[in-house]
């Protein structure tokens, strides 16, 4: 793994859901350097605490050290959640020798309760003890229903890149993160970094969906400590590839997703109305449903492109399925087979083609599909 | 029951989805003189043939007769869909000694599969000759995945409206109907109708989801035998009445639902930012799966109102939940009992209040939870 030069990190359990739940649940990541720091933020209007303060931390452009925590979101918590917040920042900046607002709190979990502070802070010194160079560890603690600690990293040129991220659930585009990091050593300015990840989220992050719910604390930060000077074409490639990489482990982690579905549009108007559609798609249950079930019901996408809000001409939609040429010209092909077409749906990567006319605009969306787990997941009520 | 005069009613088994199939699904309304004839249809830029037809033949105003059928939506079949039904439209009439364009066609069901036209017409005759009395007949023939038939009727002074439906799934805004009838007896002119049937999907209608797709078929005609003069608000509280209760008994009968959850939103800045709130509550999937298994995670609201696109300020927002206060200012309400609200959520008729701020803008809409069911429904594939 390529760990960028003078980044540390932590995790310990601070039972920040319950007392009694005992896996990693705080984490850690800690720069021996100043760090540039920039950020993209979720565009709910109902921002969790963490973010409100992160998003005033960016602006500032640098930091020291990342907070982060799963089992509590510390959001809809009114002014105590900052209050909460900035005492955590505290705790921590003591204990590290750097500023309080040198610290960006990140968190994920349930909505609307209180972060038990006190228990918290008792595990802060832990956290700073057991700084060590193994950034699983971070990964893991901020899970809450992911199935495995998403982790990517890449060499740019003599400059690492690392990512980490923590999906599932409530994944839609506009930030669809919940919460991701890159880091990185090659030495960057505060207004490339922020180009890089504005630049880089477009067809990543925003072209994902699990749910097409957003959430409140979707945060994906970018810190550098600036060691390795490097090509800036180079870095902003090894950032943009972590940052594709960690948006499609999220989705091949989404909750109860049996499939990972790619759904490329072309020939859209231009590239706005190519990614309405590719998102109308993807977000339907009724196709999300069909592929769970490899049934080969090829109009329910029509009918999603139909309903997108996008202007085109039925006649001249074309659909390949995983290379199976489903509609021609708005109607089912001459060489359609529905057991060719329930075969490669049983597959667990699809690719969806939709050729919606002759303009330039395409687009390509990454979505999960829809099965029993993703309700049994986000339906059972445990005390 | 109370049926309007003049009109007429029959069904029989046609095998549209397959020879096998043995239950009605083709059905038959007919109206012994002409009738007015007004209609809605699909926003769906993908349009099936009985809706391209059935708009030319609402432009027109006046009818005789719906042939319907289930089992084939007659969707994306282009040039042939429409000979097609042109086709059958032509055989009823000549049957029923009327013209052919006074036979509206509806078809409901898969999409991208010719109709078996020939076994359709073949049965033609039948279906006039078993002309009677009784509409249930017609309202179990346009059942698909349906439990039950949707049939409404309410005197309107000394007139009679009727109302027909089939619902199920791919129910979303905009006409989401999949087929529904309103039929009545009172005299009223085609531009009366017209506006009757505009003002009262408004908040019917256009305010129910199931799963937020929208059908190639959704339909709403209404005829009128002019057979009694009544007064005129009075035959539009009637006719209103009848499809607000077809709209509610589509959402009663959602496919997989277990739950029927009114959500109320006022204090928006209007009434289109209040709508926009609702529908983003009703179909967001985990306040969807969280109704499902009475999870009294209320996050998942506010979530949802967040990214709805509307603009307020989360401190304003109150919510309550059958009565329970749940949300205060944008925080856990004071009196909060996640034990009551657990409870509250068991039952199968649940109410969601929403305060987003001071505006006079109010909406609500109706929907239905997200269970095993729906998934098992729309995954299933049988050849």
């Amino acid at each position: 793994m390529n760990i960028p030069k003078r980044f540390r990190f932590s995790a310990v359990n601070a039972g920040v859901k319950s007392p009694d739940v005992k896996r990693a649940d705080m984490g850690l990541v800690f720069c021996e350097e100043q760090a540039m720091l920039s950020g993209v933020f979720t565009r709910n209007r109902v921002k969790a605490a963490p973010v409100v303060i992160g998003q005033e931390l960016v602006g500032r452009g640098t930091a020291r050290a990342v907070l982060a925590n799963a089992g509590n979101a510390n959001a809809c918590t009114g002014d105590q959640g900052i209050h909460d917040a900035r005492f955590l920042m505290g705790t921590a900046a003591r204990e590290l020798g750097v500023k309080s607002d040198e610290v960006v709190p990140l968190s994920t979990g349930v909505i609307g309760v209180r972060l038990p502070v006190e228990r918290m802070a008792s595990r802060i010194p832990a956290l700073v003890s057991e700084l060590g160079d193994d950034p699983e560890v971070f990964a893991r603690a901020i899970m809450t229903t992911d199935t495995f600690p998403k982790i990517v990293s890449r060499s740019a040129g003599n400059a690492a890149v690392l990512g980490m991220a923590k999906g599932a659930g409530m994944i839609a585009p506009d930030m669809a993160t919940t919460l991701a990091l890159v880091l990185t050593d090659a030495v960057v300015s505060k207004q490339e970094l922020d180009t890089m990840l504005k630049r880089s989220i477009e067809h990543t992050f925003n072209a994902i969906t699990i749910d097409g719910d957003m959430s409140t604390n979707d945060t994906l930060l970018g810190l550098s400590s600036n060691q390795v000077t490097e090509n800036i074409s180079e870095i902003e490639k090894g950032i943009a590839e972590v940052i594709r990489d960690l948006a499609l482990l999220l989705v091949r982690d989404g909750e109860g997703a049996t499939k990972f579905v790619t759904i490329a549009v072309e020939g859209a108007a231009n590239e706005r109305d190519a990614k309405k559609a590719a998102m109308s798609v993807a977000n339907s249950l009724l196709v999300k449903t069909a592929l769970f079930g490899a049934d080969p019901n090829w109009g329910r996408i029509l009918a999603a492109l139909g309903y997108s809000g996008v202007a085109f001409l039925p006649e001249q939609v074309f659909i390949d399925i995983s290379g199976h040429r489903v509609v021609e010209r708005g109607m089912e092909s001459d060489g359609f087979s529905e057991n060719t077409l329930h075969a490669l749906l049983k597959e667990r990567e699809i690719t969806i083609g939709i050729r919606m006319g002759h303009g330039p605009g395409a687009f390509t969306s990454y979505t999960s599909d829809l099965s029993y787990d993703y309700v049994k997941i986000n339906s059972e009520y445990r005390t």
